[in-house]
């Protein structure tokens, strides 16, 4: 990234200089930054391109100053039907609300172009801070955030791997830790099932981490056995019976998360494969789900409630104080449950 | 309810007519509207009472007036934590999006002096319009509605149960089909775990529904069989467990949602009671949980994402025709899973 200010002569750069830039007039930058959709889709791209060629800075401009407190927080996270997300939210809109403070939530579907357009929608309205989730979006969203001096915290993310403020967990290690727990056990043969890893570091971590501690035990993971789905229970059915039609077959699955680990329990019911006498499986999340579920998951307990009510806190005292607080690191708990048994004991 | 626009005399009341009568100074009449949350409570529901009585309409003095929207809607649901809020809620969001609207969103826990709350807070903030779950709340809450004239709809309820625009369906039809199938199955002896009706017409609705099928058929749901509990998996696990572990007990359960059901199915297990051959349990929502668990649950199926998207585009036409939409009635469907067994079947 380049200079935060980084207009090129030390002066502030003024919206003609962007709409120049642009080939536009200022009439239509204005519209283009204030996301009221009247704007093409290029016309806009090009304002932005501009915006952070030349480090302009819209609050400059009258646009929401810390003075001008809005009272409310946006988030935007990949969707609220995902249990993990809601409990965060939850918690965010809870210690929100005894600060008299609303929650705008706006939803991106694991979509970087979806989270920009969001962004840009949230600033416009003058949000006095942003909850965002993970560390992959591009240059323009985080130039966005910048220039606007808007108060963000990322979410769920190692914050080992951000140089923003971050409220997560060390998902690499979270993930190896299962896998160890699994080689253990007496497994060799084990398969992941991961989630989409493209633009989801969570997702990325996850694989990195088991495939780090199989590594050091001088296993490989094949790659017919590491298979990338949406988080759903249905994507994790229908990857698990790819993997258990086939020989040889795995005895354990590790699943990047609990709803695609029901999916693999679903599966292997259906195949007539006894969960955990003939396989072994493992979750991530440790939602409801995980122990609603038969046999109950073993799975990584992640305290999404404190996430959300940490990143809450952590934004008023920086909004109240202007003072950028530090990251933090939540630890995980690996959960034993009866979904991982010992090889040895399958085998007899 | 008294005449919409009550006030006394014929002219439109003035904020030193609600000061006088609530004993307050104009100013903390104008604070305590605007939710800023220095108003004592008490000095607060004066102020409330005063304006209900008086019909006074803040909109006059200055604040959100048709012509001047702020493109937000507002959501007060009892929690984000149940995927049926969480489902429609991202419907919700979702559809306003198209129409570059955020959604602000708050929540009750089932509690109508927090909805009320909440309600005030949004309305402060001047939304366009809103979304609410369930007929039951205050007078003053609905009387707040009314002299701000913010176009709301009503989620989940069965729209002839109201006067309001209302988006959901017949609980007590569904609950009382529920309840025909698993008599038609050869039951008996049946039990209910409820949520908690007081102050939630759906849980009244579906408690109603199943007592009125098994009534029909000359049987009576006892009182130590009628369980009303928190919407959770332990508080399903723990009420069966009140159930089962009884002389005599049911041969089916019948839950007021698929959450109560899993903790249920969790329950039987550990007391060695197998599902369906020695217990037939049935859920409500046909949430992802229902097929997730074993055995998949028979429920019943409600268009949770329909319900939100369907609010979005009843109250955006509101917002911009400025005319009151219908109300919304959606079929539900049930859905026969292996949860729900023949008795005659069971008992060979």
């Amino acid at each position: 990234m380049n200079d935060r200010n980084g207009n090129r002569n030390g002066t502030h750069p003024k919206i003609e200089d962007v709409a120049r830039l642009a080939g536009v007039s200022t009439a239509t930058v204005s519209r283009a930054l204030n996301a009221t959709g009247r704007v093409r889709e290029e016309t806009r791209l090009a304002v932005e391109r501009a915006v952070a060629e030349l480090g302009y800075t819209p609050n400059f401009g009258g646009q929401a100053l810390a003075s001008k407190r809005t009272n409310t927080i946006g988030a935007i996270i990949p969707t609220m039907e995902n249990a993990i997300f809601a409990r965060a939210l939850q918690a965010l809109q809870e210690t929100l609300s005894e600060s008299n403070v609303t929650l705008l939530v706006a939803t991106s579907h694991y979509s970087p172009q979806r989270e920009e357009a969001q962004l840009r929608s949230l600033l416009a309205r003058g949000v006095d801070g942003l909850a965002l989730i993970g560390i992959y979006r591009s240059e323009i969203a985080y130039r966005l955030l910048d220039t606007r001096r808007v108060p963000f915290v990322i979410l769920w993310s190692d914050p080992a791997q951000s140089t923003h403020v971050t409220i997560g967990f060390d998902n690499q290690a979270a993930a190896s830790d299962v896998a160890e727990r699994v080689i253990a056990a007496g497994h060799r043969q084990i398969a992941m099932i991961s989630g989409i890893r493209d633009g989801n570091d969570r997702a990325e971590a996850r694989v990195a981490g088991v495939a780090a501690a199989m590594q050091a035990h001088g296993l490989v993971l094949p790659n017919n056995w590491l298979i990338e789905i949406p988080y759903t229970l249905d994507d994790g059915e229908q990857a698990a019976r790819q993997i258990l039609t086939k020989t040889p077959r795995p005895t354990a699955i590790v699943c990047a998360n609990d709803v695609i680990a029901a999916g693999v329990l679903r599966a292997a019911r259906e195949l007539d494969i006894d969960v955990p006498s003939q396989l072994s499986v493992t979750g991530f999340d440790d939602i409801e789900l995980a122990r609603a579920v038969s046999p109950p998951l073993s799975t990584v307990h992640v305290p999404h409630r404190r996430i959300g009510s940490t990143a809450a806190r952590l934004l008023m005292d920086w909004i109240i104080t202007g003072n950028r607080p530090n990251s933090v690191t939540f630890p995980t708990a690996f959960m034993a449950r009866e979904s991982l048994q010992r090889l040895e004991v399958a085998v007899t």
